[in-house]
């Protein structure tokens, strides 16, 4: 079945952008010719799901060349209604419901690109399958967390952790199949 | 100089606990003659500096073997004055103050065993040296969170990932040394 990731960077600290949406941390980490994994990751997806003020934001700093210049399908999520801009959906329904009708059709993987609300929404309903995490070596002291408080527990299975020259740190996880979660 | 370390662990979304002190989490990676590394760690440090309320637990769910038995100096951070028992000092005054003397003295490394709210004050002033954090796979969901909002940015340099077959990954940093921080 279709698999929902994480790919996402955060400070030590926990949060993944300070206020007013500055990323500028994650130049701390640039590197010439090195994108941690990023374009292996993006091959084995064809849909991304997105909040709207990220997909804005993303759309304004890089441009369409993040969603692959339209060629891949993108669920932003938004509660403005607007029309599909070739497969682009401005999607205003259920979120559970859309994670469930994807995973039922066949195709790659699927992306959940941000932001924090869409993220903590869809771990709330234990949607998110696997957890890429890049950990960047600062303490931000203050921004927009990842991981909102008010989920239910859930156990995930370590999978790798890689390790750079620059001092980032990316953790992969997978989710433990429910059964298993059962246990704990 | 004398380095104040932090060894703690936290869950892959950031709590050192559940709500009420609830520290089961930290069954998921218990196995058998695996300490990972704090009793090389505890090797190195001869002073403890922890908040009153995270004294008071250990010593009720561990006992004073936590402290080695009083071979320890100890420094209970506390609002309320009392007679130092042993080598334990219940400490009143200005934390700054108090980890600016203990450095300027000779001696092993100093541990700061918590709670999220001594570590924080520490963090806030920029005097916590190295981070040694134990990540466990697990989403808990809510709790009291290592890293509090409101604290200046600080960077730091990574030193080493260890990973365990109980998908315990140790991260561990030290902090950049001023005039590279200047530079960001």
């Amino acid at each position: 079945m279709r698999k929902i990731s994480l790919f996402i960077a955060m400070s030590l600290d926990g949060y993944i952008a300070k206020p007013n949406d500055d990323l500028s941390f994650l130049k701390l980490v640039e590197k010439e010719g090195e994108d941690y994994g990023y374009s292996e990751f993006t091959n084995t997806i064809d849909t991304i799901i997105i909040g709207r003020r990220t997909y804005d934001y993303v759309l304004k700093e890089i441009g369409p060349s993040h969603y692959d210049n339209g060629h891949r399908d993108i669920y932003v999520i938004t509660r403005t209604k607007k029309s599909q801009v070739g497969r682009t959906i401005f999607y205003t329904g259920n979120i559970t419901e859309l994670v469930k009708r994807l995973k039922s059709e066949k195709g790659k993987n699927i992306y959940c690109d941000g932001g924090a609300e869409v993220i903590n929404e869809l771990l709330k309903h234990g949607l998110i399958d696997e957890l890429i995490i890049s950990v960047i070596p600062v303490l931000l002291g203050y921004g927009t967390r990842l991981f909102k408080d008010g989920r239910p527990e859930q156990l995930f299975e370590f999978v790798t952790a890689k390790t750079f020259d620059t001092g980032l740190v990316q953790l992969h996880y997978k989710q433990k199949i429910k059964n298993e979660q059962d246990h704990i």
